[in-house]
């Protein structure tokens, strides 16, 4: 899975194979986007949710997606170290990611790295971004179910966690629940919910729960949350409909990619040197030099 | 100008047509990039600069792009307060530019904007931007001379702007002169170039001057070391090497843009829906998917 994954992250011309080869395996886990700011607590949030899973028997896959770094597999020490009770269980697989500074790399990468953890057999897998501007949202239309982590005593966590991703989480979990202030924020988000909410079809009502993470109180309410969103996804249908914008979505985005990578191919040629020097001397207009670009491309 | 420039934005369907009209007048303008963290004044800075370019009877064309709004034309509303005294000279023309939250927006409209300001006969066009993240450098690669502001007193100004653009500025000012300590920022930018400088072929020594803009105090100075870093950029073939990788990444730039535009094109397509139902069974995988796709793209 590791080398998969790696296989995914630096786009090697195996790709396209393995994921033929994989196809028939996927579409069978329950893929849980994580999300929140730092220091809400996610990788112990991950961590105990893992745990309970486990007592369960159940596989499960995290990816530490870390939209902002360009460096991989150690990009999120800290996180590594608060998930090492799990490293020797080879019934958990744990695999950070980093979009590599790309532009789009986050929509690119990071469904095909979950459809390795999904043909792998994980009855769950966890997607946990750092809660990073637009990179909130993009996960969560990776997910099935998307977790939108707040911590009391944030100052307007509320007040800043607005900004889209309170319209596409499923499940609010205030964590760090045994600090001064939890019922509070809890309060303050049931109330934006109320007032601003929009009940998928079917009607799931979104839970707002409080955790310590650290402790392991609420983890059960928390997976059972989970198990009900899941249910519902499959009786409303919803499931199918989430999971059919997903992969349209993954389609557009790797056709854009091979695109990109067949103009890059041409960089170093002498065809875009050639037209360059025409654009700049007002021979030609940059969008005729991008139509007769386009006609020497040849998508891988 | 205005509505060339909203044509720019919207990417009207007459925009084509538009550049290869405005090709054979463009290239004669001298494009400075400004750039700098919030608060160095970089408004102020571009107001002064102008007025100091009016005295010369140069005109003068103003971009300000906010590479973090996806709102347009009033954005950078206190901006465009700061240069109301230049809105009644009609040697001057200044216009605020939102690149819509789209990646690659900056990449791809500003460009064209600014060949917009550069066929209309400016002598000088300023591409002011917010320094948020990568865009500094962004906005460097389209410019024939970037400068970087910075502040006295603004904490670590010299280490906050290291990231990138310290080795893409060509002009280096310290702002609000005024101010205690600017002195000592002048000081600290000189050690950082000293120990990291890359002179560029034929040796341009980037300069460090000290201004107050609000005041007026060291802009005709600046004036004189943008002049001559254009000399240089003549002289040393320098100038048409970075117009012909400005002009290539643009070419690029629009030709990704239109196959992405080709693909949104089969978004509602019952194609792409029928390729993500495929997906989703594990009939299809979504690099098979991507290939189809591109298939029945038909490039703009």
């Amino acid at each position: 899975m590791a080398r998969l994954i790696s296989l995914v992250e630096d786009r090697g011309p195996g790709l396209p194979a393995v994921a033929e080869a994989l196809a028939p395996h996927t579409g069978r886990a329950h893929v849980v986007g994580v999300t929140g700011a730092p220091g809400v607590g996610k990788s112990t949030s991950t961590s105990a949710f893992v745990t309970a899973l486990r007592a369960q028997d159940r596989r499960v896959g995290v990816l530490a997606v870390d939209p902002s770094s360009p460096f991989s597999g150690g990009a999120l020490l800290g996180d590594r170290v608060r998930m090492s009770e799990h490293t020797t269980d080879d019934g958990v697989f744990i695999r950070s990611m980093a979009t590599r500074g790309h532009l789009g790399g986050l929509a690119w990468a990071t469904p095909q790295a979950l459809r390795v953890l999904d043909a792998a057999g994980c009855d769950v897998v966890l997607a946990e971004t750092v809660g990073v501007g637009q990179s909130e949202v993009e996960v969560a239309g990776l997910a099935d179910t998307t977790v939108l982590l707040l911590a009391p005593g944030m100052g307007d966590g509320v007040q800043a966690a607005k900004a889209g991703v309170l319209e596409v989480a499923d499940v609010f979990v205030v964590n760090k629940a045994d600090r001064d202030g939890a019922e509070q924020t809890a309060r303050d988000l049931r109330n934006v919910l109320a007032i601003g909410a929009q009940p998928g079809p079917g009607g799931w009502e979104r839970p707002v729960l409080c955790t310590s993470a650290a402790r392991g109180d609420g983890i059960a309410e928390l997976v059972a949350a989970l198990d009900a969103h899941r249910r519902w996804l499959d009786a409303s249908g919803e499931r199918i409909r989430r999971r059919n914008a997903r992969a349209a979505a993954e389609i557009q985005a790797i056709a854009v990619e091979k695109v990109r990578a067949g103009i890059d191919d041409l960089r170093g040629a002498d065809g875009l040197a050639h037209l360059a020097r025409q654009v700049v001397a007002g021979e030609l207009d940059p969008y005729r030099a991008a139509d007769k670009l386009l006609g020497r491309v040849r998508p891988a």
